[in-house]
């Protein structure tokens, strides 16, 4: 261990904090985990060695990591102790997920896998099962997944584990997250950035995240850059991410445990110094916590080599390390020394138990990190939030398609009194982007997170703030994740077209609420809520780099009973998917909304049954009189809505007695088939919106195609065309960005004009007025610089029909 | 400028390098361009101020970057002095693309601007077209986009400057590229984690990168965290990076100017003695390349207050300082004050040309920053690869559907040769994934780059190694689209469900090719190669977390003529693909292809014929007797295609004269229209394979709504039926993840049987035996942890065909 300021080579502690007899438990609990995860990668048979292996002891596929797992199981059995010792509530994220035998190990050693899974007991017959179980068919999987008690972080995918730490940590005061980082994924960039937390993190609010960095040395074929630069490089990066860095380094395990005992009893007093110094002393310098390197070999007391290569303390250890225990009794005996090494005899008693040294050694009920009820949170670890009544921030609405409001800055008057009533459990993070997005109020109730230095001309900036902003879309999102897995809530505003930053990170929560759906003892987390703005239709000023409305696209791919996605066109329907979206658990919502001024639609006693309807016809801009319509113009969206009404208007100018209807969808999901998603229109209801065989031109947000995907099913889908986002965009004007695209209101009006046969003898000189708009258009933006006062001042004036009458159709509501 | 080990607080310079004319040149070149930096966000006339500043005269809209546009400025004006005097070849990358103004100005200046857009002269008419069309519809964006010459990087996504400017200097030996880190960008991942790229780049072999990290202290609304921690914590925190920084800090632009002089002789100095003792001395430890951190105020020589609010040094200076100057006289009046204050009369002359000092201070030709031709490569600098004869590396195949084999090994050795062949301008790169991905004979062309510290038992590791490996999918690909972007060629492996990873740079590189297909001046690049490998299918030892398809679904979204998707069957459509994707430019190719060991199907032969067409009839496989088939068999994908193959061999067991027609695609666009894409298939083709009326059962690799979404308009749509992934699976084993996702044979059998009337009386235990199989392969799976021997030995024994009669219906080829 060491804590030298200018080199951080390893040199033998001096101290020696194990005495022989707890150095020998501890050794024992660790040949155990090592013991049975060998057992989880190995066997299906003849869990405790009770006769020689055969053949059929061993599995016909090998599927597993070793290389991190023996030093996993090390610091479980560790930390084990600290907990005891000082009564700790702790709980892990182990970020070489794929270790996932050491978390099976150490629950089972634990009793809490038997608790949750009682066919796992612990005994011969639960061991057997416990091997048999490991990446099996029917089984568990190979990572540390939903599955395993403990857990709330899989690590399959690489980069989150300190994210998620700080995420679980933040409102936890009590609470010490040991995040593992794996050297393979110290080299990803979210990891690389994360480190970065410490300055976000309240010593007197917030708990503490303990970091390992585990340097095993190896990818899965090639050293990590962390291994292999100097030790004073290491050193010097730790410190410049503003942590002390104590290294704990050898192979030797009983140097090793007092060693790495004496770094964690030090890294423990530092966080209890720095945790009395913020809450008793009132000190509000941002502390150095501290953290500890563990360089130690990867799969470590597995076998040194096999077949003549090396295989301890090199890749080769990464996974299986050899492969053919079942076909080749060479293999089967190095397989039998290896186990027989840990001494099964000793650890595990007649019935297969743990000895009693080893079923003691471990901290009692809640304690346990597998059983930290922060992993699998319920009751007052995870409650409701307190709600203001949404209705209250509505916008009144004398008239439809007028009085031009920020919806978003409206939004963020009810965010601010979400957060004034959940001080403790509720957080809004935006990657530098909260004020941009003009959910300003928040600032009202509570300041920017900032433990760096603040000028004294800095505004908002607050130890305790509770608004998170960091560029980095990834650190945000892993912040969140790891508090809303702890149970809390959260709000997660974004530039659309950068929200795809975090189009992996979503895949993997997404396949973990998939996952955790179907698993009884896992309790429902709050969802993510995603406000994606700055949207693809009014990012005309930063252009095409920052124009793509394409992640609707990338979550509707996921389980349908874990997505949902909305469309409010203003500010009350905002307001009322909020609301809906702040008191679900287990979704991922993603609200799409522009923060510029646009026309408000509904009165709020409207907003609320549109939204909860989801899609419905608007009386008020249809002119179909409740009967069958020439053509249905359907829209999604704030600015396609708009485009769309501005169509009507024209259409009902040009030929009044074309019965137009005018269909909204605010839950995009609607359009999909009930067989697909939970929130699927029936086709009867489908129909009845859309008609079966009149033309529907339907103005999308997004991607057109994706309406398409989501109807190909529905009767009248031949008769759909959809206008969309088709990749054209610049620096330009806000209705250029919709010429472009096709989706403004003259594109639209010429398209039903194409689709409405009976048009045609008397449209002719209406299309041509249409183009000559799209040439004036164009010819002006190019002279004066933006939109024609026309186009900007454009309000609904069609004829006034009642403002309520809207979603009436007798739709059966979603679940 | 400071260089001490423990601090890095600034401390005046005693180099005073400049001397006083060579200082007021450069100061006067710095003000011209932050003239017309101002004058391109704030003007549309009276660009010289000729007159005082009317209402007129302002955009109307005000869209622009200014905060860290002067920063930029003064490092252009620095670099063209050390450009001059050393005669360097250097280009730049400007991390903070929104700087765009900055960018402008300089090629502006140094007449490379006028040279690619005569209408932007050198003169007060070409001036003010350059103030007009910045950010104004039908003009240029406002980043560093395409459009500008010298970009290679538009800024607009942030995070990925530094792993350009590496991919950029590699195999570029004499080449330095100046990469501007902003410090918001530097709170990203991908940036985190992309200093480490000093790494992987051999001072013999490749050119140097010199970071220049430019705190402004701010993002839109709120502090950076490298402006804020302590100038100890930076300083350590660079060192661990593996860099010697030196710090600018002041705003005095006298003193900037000679202490950002100083601090660049000695960073060039200590590059050109690094790139000596390895070139000449043959040094092979790895360097601490220099770098330079400069603080200056945000919006330097800005206003400092406006409406008694602080502007310069702080956020509000980010975007437009003050918004209302054509509205406002005040506002106006600042502007004007701001303007003059740069003495545009000295710095340009009666006709609005840059007066002599200023337009002779810039390198001549090619030297020039804005006209280097790294930055927009042909000829020479962008070779087409030497190319071995793809069918050389054939595997025979003596009868379809037999022969297990690796096809990415196949490729691997045809990817030696690529590389051996091309040592100079091909790269591979893989996240830690290579020989994961059974490329492993690419290892004996060349090594992996590695400048850290190599072991004695290391393997395959060397400084002037070709083949890339960082566990972070961002800095791969940020290297290969740098390397792209100067002319080279490259192929990424990637596991199929990390590649999400970098979705949001995949869309900001599809949008660069799209934009540059526009731009007259611009050479075609050559193309983004993609290998997705270990894919959803084969992923059964990793589990859930590794399990997504969707990568497709997200390129598709993008501009049709640059992207390619290829599912090439077995080895030898591989390696057909594989060769059409390394000989192509400006495309995103997409290939999917296992790894596992699989069946193969066709001679190179029949591969060419039938990726050349992309689609089409399998005649060996189908038993439609080239008439109207009862129920067409369509697949894409290695898996879906086998399972298809065993279900077509069931049917023709249980119903010999049911007629079968299989229909495999590698050319996914193939199926879109025509109208949509150029692979698009026309109808009449289309229906001829397709049938115009009977059943198409369709396996699919991904989500089955992609293909539905490509082939809507088709006429036969509605008898389409898709299988692929529905987001199932876990770690089982392979033929259990197309059971739980039911793109197995069992499943397609059943799908046939059900979707053939004429097949209901006689079908019923054929069915029943089906639904056994199901059950028998559950049960089999769940005991033994493997699949069942029929299963994992299933071959092709259809009655052969010739199995050279492939893809020979007449389709139209594609472009």
């Amino acid at each position: 261990m060491n804590n030298t300021q200018t080199t951080a080579a390893p040199v033998a502690t001096l101290e020696r904090p194990l005495d022989r007899e707890e150095l020998d438990r501890i050794h024992a609990w660790w040949r155990a985990a090592n013991y049975l995860s060998v057992g989880q990668i190995y066997l299906m048979d003849n869990p405790l060695l009770r006769e020689p292996l055969r053949p059929e002891h061993i599995k016909p596929r090998l599927l597993g990591h070793w290389g991190t797992t023996p030093g996993i199981n090390f610091i479980y059995a560790h930390l084990n102790r600290a907990i005891m010792r000082r009564d700790l509530d702790m709980m892990y994220v182990i970020g070489p997920g794929h270790g996932g035998p050491a978390a099976v190990a150490a629950a089972w050693l634990e009793g809490t896998y038997s608790e949750v899974y009682p066919n796992v007991s612990q005994d011969a017959e639960g061991m057997k099962r416990l091997f048999t179980q490991f990446s099996f068919p029917g089984g568990i999987p190979s990572h540390v997944a939903p599955e395993t008690p403990g857990s709330i972080h899989e690590g399959g995918e690489l980069g989150y584990s300190l994210s998620h730490a700080y995420g679980a940590a933040f409102d936890n005061p009590d609470l010490i997250v040991a995040a593992i980082v794996g050297d393979g994924e110290a080299e990803t960039g979210p990891l690389a950035t994360s480190w970065h937390c410490n300055k976000f993190l309240d010593p007197c609010r917030d708990g503490a995240v303990l970091p390992i960095l585990h340097l095993n040395g190896y990818k899965i074929a090639s050293p990590t850059i962390l291994a292999r630069i100097t030790p004073t490089e290491l050193d010097e990066l730790l410190r410049g991410y503003g942590y002390t860095p104590y290294l704990v380094e050898g192979s030797d395990p009983a140097q090793m445990h007092q060693d790495f005992a004496a770094a964690l009893d030090r890294c423990l007093d530092e966080i209890a110094l720095i945790q009395r110094r913020a809450r008793a002393e009132g000190t509000t310098e941002r502390p150095r916590w501290p953290m500890i390197v563990l360089r130690s070999p990867k799969g470590w007391t597995g076998p040194a080599e096999v077949d003549g290569l090396k295989v301890e303390g090199f890749w080769r250890a990464h996974q299986v390390p050899f492969s053919n225990a079942r076909g080749d009794a060479h293999h089967r005996a190095v397989l039998e020394h290896w186990m027989r090494s840990y001494r099964p005899e000793e650890l595990f008693d007649d019935s297969g138990a743990p000895v009693a040294a080893i079923r003691d050694l471990h901290p009692a009920g809640e304690r346990r990190m597998s059983a930290n009820p922060h992993t699998n949170p319920d009751g007052p670890l995870s409650r409701d939030l307190r709600m203001p009544d949404f209705r209250d921030y509505a916008v009144p609405v004398t008239a439809p398609g007028t009085g031009a409001v920020e919806s978003t800055r409206l939004l963020g008057t009810f965010l601010r009194d979400v957060m004034r009533d959940n001080m403790r459990d509720f957080r809004v993070l935006a990657p530098d982007e909260n004020n941009s997005n003009r959910l300003t109020a928040i600032l009202e109730a509570t300041a920017r997170t900032w433990m760096a230095r603040i000028e004294p001309y800095d505004e908002g900036l607050a130890v305790d703030g509770r608004l998170m902003e960091i560029l980095s879309e990834h650190t945000c999102q892993g912040w969140l994740e790891g508090y809303l897995l702890t149970g809390r809530h959260g709000f997660f505003s974004c530039y659309e077209a950068f929200i795809h930053i975090v189009d992996s990170m979503v895949n993997q929560h997404a396949k973990w609420l998939k996952t955790t759906n179907g698993i009884e003892w896992r309790h429902p987390i709050p969802s993510l809520n995603y406000l994606l703005t700055s949207h693809v239709w009014r990012q005309d000023h930063n252009g095409f780099s920052h124009q793509d409305p394409g992640f609707i696209d990338h979550v509707v791919n996921k389980k349908a009973d874990v997505i949902r996605v909305y469309l409010p066109p203003d500010a009350n329907t905002l307001l009322s998917v909020a609301d809906h979206c702040l008191r679900s658990r287990q979704y991922i919502n993603v609200i799409v909304a522009g923060k510029q001024p646009e026309l408000q639609y509904l009165h709020m006693q409207d907003a609320i049954v549109h939204c909860t309807k989801g899609i419905g016809i608007w009386e008020w801009a249809s002119t179909d009189g409740n009967s069958e319509p020439d053509v249905v113009l359907g829209c999604a969206g704030d600015v396609p809505t708009m485009e769309v009404l501005a169509a009507a208007e024209l259409l009902r100018g040009f030929f009044p007695d074309l019965r137009v209807r005018v269909v909204n969808v605010v839950d995009l999901m609607r359009l999909q088939d009930q067989r697909e998603h939970p929130h699927g229109l029936p086709d009867r209801d489908f129909d009845a919106l859309f008609t079966t065989d009149k033309p529907i031109i339907f103005n999308y947000h997004g991607y057109p195609w994706l309406i398409h995907r989501l109807t190909y099913r529905r009767t009248n889908h031949d008769n759909l065309h959809v206008r969309g986002y088709l990749e054209e965009g610049t620096t330009t004007t806000p209705f250029d960005m919709c010429v472009l695209n096709r989706i403004d209101r003259f594109h639209l009006a010429i398209d039903v004009i194409d689709r409405v046969p009976r048009l045609w003898p008397v449209a002719g000189h209406h299309r041509e007025w249409l183009h000559n708009k799209l040439i004036e258009h164009r010819q002006y933006v190019r002279t004066h610089g933006e939109d024609m006062p026309e186009i900007r001042d454009w309000q609904w004036s069609g004829i006034p029909g009642p403002a309520t009458a809207v979603a009436n159709a007798p739709l059966t509501e979603p679940v």
